[in-house]
Formats: structure tokens, sequence, C-alpha cells
């Protein structure tokens, strides 16, 4: 939870469209008079982008141990340098995905210990986001929209549809556990209907606050 | 504990001589007719030498907890990509740092949590060395011998002097704490004396295992 600020992060699996989602996001968000800081994980720094081209570059065999402490080096460089200034400030900081992608990518599709990963939130992480949207599509139709779009398959994009079959449920599983910090929307819509939703569940989760 | 082989680290602060001693602790180890493979820390795999560089590089700020983590990330690739198949075949393996120097750098110089590091330990790295070679010298001279190489000082490196004792304050607290797997070498000698004294301790190493 933030002091002063306002920390909301954008989860899915490959091709959800949280990329797609993030500009309507910024727009409403403005909207409220505050400052609103984009970023993405892995990266958001210079430090932590460089440790992303290290993650999806193909030409890497990475342990799933390296795998995780990776996201986390990225992670704990991006609370440090970015989120936590920003939120002292008072600003919204929108993160296209954060810890919840480790639950669900290195333990629901490596098969990590999620208490480990659990521990290493609490450590290097250290914050949560206040907000988290889900954005859920079939992973056939996700994994055929990230086609489209064209290039090279990264690192992670060339896994089998089974690992994305595990890191979908656990993004479930983690909305339905924490079903006041997560809003799940439907992204198999088109994206002017995703939008639409995006901004509904915003201001649903805004309206809510005490 | 290796299960077939056997795995050497060797450590010190900046400047003490580890890799100018390790061709020498090589030619002792070959006469024992077993495969001897050479590694170093952080790098030693193709992913582990890109995080070597971006640990490195002095344009990178990194958070303690980034470098922390980094370093892991290097240590988990490097036991499962060489050194556990190596030990495995029964080769003998000696690693230029290993997770003493976590303890000693990021735990002594940065000040981060021991108990953080050894968990790390367990769970990324999971393997100690059977014997762990110290080469203990002032901080000054050290830091004299790396400055006199040549050469733009790595992020490391521009450390201040209180930094440097820390990291050996560490190193001989460990070495005092687990007398069976260090040997401590006085690297205040000449390079000649030293790789005598390393090659010594070797061989009472070797000569009082069971
Ligand atoms: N609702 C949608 N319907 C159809 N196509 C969409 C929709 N949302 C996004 N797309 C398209 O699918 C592709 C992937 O979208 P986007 O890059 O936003 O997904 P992402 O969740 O950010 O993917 P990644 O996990 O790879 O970052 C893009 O080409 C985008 O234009
Ligand atoms: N015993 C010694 N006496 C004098 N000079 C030495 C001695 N050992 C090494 N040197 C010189 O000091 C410099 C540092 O040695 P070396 O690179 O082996 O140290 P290192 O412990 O590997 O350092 P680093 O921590 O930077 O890797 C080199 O120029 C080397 O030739
Ligand atoms: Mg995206
Ligand atoms: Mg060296």
């Amino acid at each position: 939870m933030s002091a002063t600020g306002l920390f909301i992060s954008i989860e899915g699996g490959e091709g959800a469209g949280k990329s797609t989602v993030i500009a309507a996001l910024q727009e409403a968000l403005a909207a409220t008079g505050r400052e609103v800081v984009l970023t993405r994980e892995p990266g958001g720094t210079p430090e932590g982008e460089a440790i992303r081209a290290l993650l999806l570059d193909p030409a890497n065999s990475l342990a799933a141990e390296t795998e995780l402490l990776l996201m986390f080096a990225s992670r704990a460089q991006l609370v440090r340098q970015l989120i936590r200034p920003a939120l002292a400030r008072g600003a919204v900081v929108v993160a296209d995905r954060f810890t919840d992608a480790s639950f669900a990518y290195q333990g629901g599709g490596r098969g990590l210990d999620m208490g480990r990963i659990a521990e290493l939130e609490r450590w290097a992480a250290g914050i949560k986001p206040d907000l988290t949207l889900l954005l859920d599509v079939g992973v056939a139709q996700g994994l055929a929209r990230a086609r489209a779009r064209g290039g090279e398959p990264d690192r992670i994009e060339r896994e089998r549809e089974d690992f994305f079959e595990r890191v979908r449920a656990v993004y479930l599983a983690r909305a339905a556990a924490e079903p006041a910090r997560f809003r799940v929307v439907d992204a198999s819509q088109p994206v002017q209907a995703v939008r639409e939703a995006v901004q509904a569940a915003l201001a649903g989760w805004l309206g809510s606050r005490p």
C-alpha cells in the first residue's frame, strides 16, 4: 500500500492487450489531476532495461532460478529508483506487469516454489500494487494476437501452450484470493470494449475507496 | 560438499592476487590427474558474463538489493550450467570468487542482512566449496596493486577504503568460523611466495582429507 500516491499494475498473459490499454488508463488518470508515471517490467530503469534484454534474448538459456532472480533484480531497482520516489511525491504509478507476473510465470509457468517468491516479494520489492487490473483472455487467442503483432518471438513467447495455461491459472487464482486488490477484465473483447471495461473498473475501484 | 568432484574457491579483496595464483593452482591440481575446470564470478557462463558487465559498469547505479540479486542470478546459472555438471563427472572446479564474496561485499561492504544472503545461498547456490583459499592482504596494499594494474576502476573498485575494510573483516571472520573449509594465505608477500603458500595450503588440505 502506498503512503500518498497510488500504485496500479496491469497484468495478463501474452497478447492480452496490457500495453494497448495503458494509454486509455493514463487518460482516465490524468483527469484526476495527479502526476501519472508509466513504467514496465522487467525494465523501467536503465539497469532494468539491460536486465530485460538478458531475460528476453532467445539466445540465452536461463535456469529458472536465474530467471526469477533477474526479475527481482529489475524489480528491486525499479521500486527504489522510480516507484517509491514517485509515490512519495503523490503520483499515480502505472506498471505494465509487477510481482504477480513472477508468481504467474516463474511460479506457475516454471514451477518454482511460491513461498520463495513471496519471500523475495517482501524483501526485494517491499510494496504491492493498490490496484491490479488483470486482462484475462484465452491462451490461444492471446498468443495469436502476439504473433500477429509480428517480429521474432522473445525467449518467453517461445514457451509451449501448457506453460501459458499455468500462467493464466495462477493469475486467476491470485485475483480470486485478493478480490479487494484485483479487477479482472474480459480481454477477449474488441480493443474498444476492453478499454472501456478497464476505465469502468478503474472508476469503480476509485469510487469504492474510503 | 560435492558428490565426487572437488570444489575450490579463491577469495580475497581487490588486488589480493586471486587471478594471479590461479595458474599455479591449476598446475598443482593437474598433477592429481583430474580434469580441472577454472571459472570466475560473477560470470563464468555467457549469461553470467553479461550480468558481470552490468555489475561492473561504472555507469550503472545499482541498489544494494539489485546488486545482491544479480550476483546470485549469475551464481545460480554458474552452479547449474557449469559447476554441478563438472563435479558430477569428477572434475576439480576452481572458482575465482564464490558465495563468500557476497557475504563480504554485499553483507559487509553494503550492509545487507547476512541471514538473507544465507537464505539465497541455500536456495540459489545450493552448494558450498570444499576448500576456500582466502588471500588476505591489507586494504591499501591490495588497492595499490589493483590500481597499478591500470585501466579504469570498475563500479566496485570505486568504493571507499572503509567499504573494503568491512569486506576484509567479513572474510576473516568467516575463515575463523569455518576453519575446516578455509585456508588463509598471507598475500602481502611477493608473488612467488604467495604461489608457494597457496600450493602448500592445497597440499596440506588434500593430505588432511580422509
Ligand atoms: N482486445 C484486443 N483485440 C484484438 N487485438 C488486440 C486487443 N488488444 C490488443 N490487441 C493486439 O494484440 C497485440 C498484443 O497486444 P499488446 O501488445 O497490447 O499485448 P500485451 O498484453 O502488452 O502483450 P505482451 O505480454 O507481449 O507485452 C497487439 O498487436 C495489439 O494491437
Ligand atoms: N603478491 C603480489 N605482489 C605484488 N603484486 C601482485 C601480487 N599478486 C598480484 N599482484 C599484482 O597485483 C595486481 C592484482 O592482481 P590480481 O589481478 O591477481 O588480483 P585479484 O585478486 O584477482 O584482483 P581483483 O579482485 O581485481 O580480481 C596485478 O597487477 C598483479 O600482477
Ligand atoms: Mg506489452
Ligand atoms: Mg581477479
